[in-house]
């Protein structure tokens, strides 16, 4: 495919959602299992290519976390491949009616979700976006036109090659998935500007390709943006829960968007908190405010800048700040707050319903970590990312956040009268 | 409020919305009440501005069709009072949980609507969008901020005043009601970069308005786009049925967007169909390819151009084209619908499901006329304008379509394991 142009790619990627938009749950659900199989078969090649990009890794002196991201396994090839028959287990949305209603003059409305038709995806090094990506959009019916990163070209082409003669197998347009192997920034930059090709882009990947799409892209696009999450232990909270979940949050995997960043403390517990919190942060490094500072010694918690609360770390590090009010709280979060995911631990029902109120975030938790806000954790099966806008979808994106709807209305000669 | 900058008057909004959004239905309904009641007790004022507003565009050598829309009567000014009672008699969206669940370890899950925050919109001749645009952000606790066109700036302003002094009247903040009075070009320009702020931005107006959107906002939007419309006749079609249907399509109200621009019609009936439509299209202008050229005459019908397929005509002009098949037909509307409406005459079961699960578009009609893709029609009541993408909203957008989600979590500390 790589000596195609981006149009060339886009309008084949475009002829092909025609086709998908009108196959049926089973063709889809055969062709996701033919291309686990094919892939699971052929691990031998995805591995080989995998090797290859490897090499290239480490001869350009990658660090060792991004090429450990990039490496395969067979039992990691397998998982991708037990993924796409996950996807396949789904429940189909496409068809599925929203509402309807029959008007008043007897026309029946109804509203019934469909396909968005041609979804990008930008993303970073791991090759397992392709196939989990790639297995979404076609559940959903739409055509997947997939952007990776230079450094997992060879890998993700002896996926998407996989996944494309397992779709054709099962008698699937093969352009379901197209993968863009120009990985040159300008490249990206057409991708963004694809007008009449492109009806969705979903962007995986830091805050300078998210900007560069807010100023670039002409194309519909879905932001899949950082979590500078917050707990806020409150006054009346179980300090034993408390601590549990705020470790959970911070330590149990701290480089994803949904641990928290940043901890916020009700003055009237804190000097009982945080020594008992501290106790069990041992390994994370902690970035306060006086009031912290005191409590905790100057030597344990470092100076905090605004800055470093409004970071997202992704990484052993918590910002901390004592607050004289659930307001205070609120207020910080407002001001620093990415509208990822906030939570707060409380025992008093109107602070937690204030708190559920009045913050402004995609996920907003009572008594529970910030970690949950996830597609498999809220039964979606794999998520496409997680959106921290406020249009179309909000939160984790499963099947349904890739389709549109459309309104069908049938009459029996109706028209419109004055 | 005419000197302060955007961002100012930005920020205004903002802080606004924050007490918009946990405001009970109620008090919204209160402040509807008595901005509807201040605007029909100042008829007179509202009146002068707007004959200020006329003098100018007179003076200006304006078209009457401008001038008619920029027009205030007692009359109009009353119905604009009870557009706003109609909204305050709307069920309130805000606080409607989506949906709902309990995760298997425990954790409940609902999602609930909410505001969106600030809607921006952007709008041109009629001051009537002025109540419309801000009663809709009002019920659905999102703060409005305005930009109208130059032409119609005195009336916008008295309006709004009338507007926000009601607010003021019930206790909710007068800037849930921002009017940007800057009509310059570069204000608009700088509205659609105003991140941090907008939430959302809905233009309301020409191409050249989208274009510049596409082109310049970073902030989210929803395109309100164009509609060239088709109806397809099908070689089935009750032929009265069909005649009746394309008149009302196109006559009954031609310069709006779900009126038809164009009509397909099967080659086995179109001699027999075109005639009977032809006599009761008058004073419509056609536009036709070499067979409708043939079955009216060609001093009838003028030879339609590729660039008459893609018009929105918005007058009473109709392109029209003989075709083969339904799949013709499809591929018609594929290439030249603007995915607003279309609809198929016909009395195949299988026609009719063919046309509806396989043309792209927001509302897709059997045996109808395509004029009900309206927010009256559909029973939402006003509408805040018609979507043509396919991302969040798509078709009329009501109040619903002016909110957004959230996730409430609510557990019992629970935490992530592994």
């Amino acid at each position: 495919m790589g000596a195609e142009s981006l149009t060339v790619l886009g309008a084949r990627a475009k002829k092909a959602s025609i086709v998908l938009a009108t196959l049926s749950t089973d063709v889809k659900n055969a062709a996701l299992t033919s291309a686990a199989d094919l892939l699971e078969s052929r691990i031998d090649s995805v591995l080989e290519a995998n090797a290859a990009d490897l090499l290239t890794a480490t001869e350009a002196g990658t660090g060792v976390g991004v090429v450990d991201r990039l490496r395969l396994t067979p039992a990691r090839v397998r998982a991708m491949a037990d993924g796409i028959r996950e996807v396949a287990a789904q429940p189909d949305p496409v068809g599925e009616i929203v509402d309807g209603w029959v008007m008043p003059n007897g026309l029946e409305v109804r509203r019934v979700r469909v396909p968005l038709g041609v979804v990008a995806i930008v993303y970073e090094n791991r090759p397992n976006v392709t196939s989990d990506a790639a297995s979404l959009c076609l559940k959903s019916g739409n055509a997947a036109l997939l952007r990776g990163s230079s450094g997992a070209l060879q890998s993700n082409v002896a996926i998407a090659e996989c996944l494309r003669h397992g779709y054709e197998k099962a008698g699937v347009p093969s352009d379901a998935l197209v993968l863009i192997e120009d990985t040159r920034h300008e490249a990206a930059r057409e991708l963004m500007r694809l007008d009449q090709i492109v009806d969705c882009l979903i962007p995986r990947g830091g805050p300078s390709l998210i900007e560069s799409i807010r100023e670039e892209a002409t194309v519909p696009y879905i932001i899949d943006g950082d979590g500078n999450c917050h707990v806020y232990v409150d006054r009346t909270a179980d300090l034993d829960m408390a601590r549990a979940i705020v470790v959970n949050a911070k330590t149990q995997r701290p480089s994803v968007c949904n641990a928290a960043e940043s901890l916020l403390v009700h003055r009237s517990i804190a000097s009982t908190f945080l020594p008992l919190l501290e106790a069990e942060l041992a390994e994370v490094e902690l970035r306060g405010d006086p009031e912290t500072r005191s409590i905790l010694g100057p030597d344990r918690v470092l100076d905090a800048t605004e800055d470093d609360y409004r970071r997202e770390f992704l990484d052993l590090i918590l910002s901390v700040r004592v607050v004289g009010s659930i307001d205070d709280a609120i207020e910080h979060i407002r001001r620093f707050g990415s509208g990822h995911t906030e939570a707060i631990v409380t025992n008093d029902i109107e602070a937690a319903r204030r708190f559920q109120h009045e913050v402004d975030a995609a996920a907003v938790v009572v008594n529970a970590s910030t970690r949950f806000t996830d597609g498999h954790e809220f039964g979606f099966g794999a998520e496409i990312g997680i959106s921290t806008q406020k249009l179309h979808a909000r939160g984790p994106m499963g099947l349904r956040e890739l389709t549109s709807a459309k309104y069908l209305v049938i009459g029996s000669g109706q028209v419109r009268p004055g």
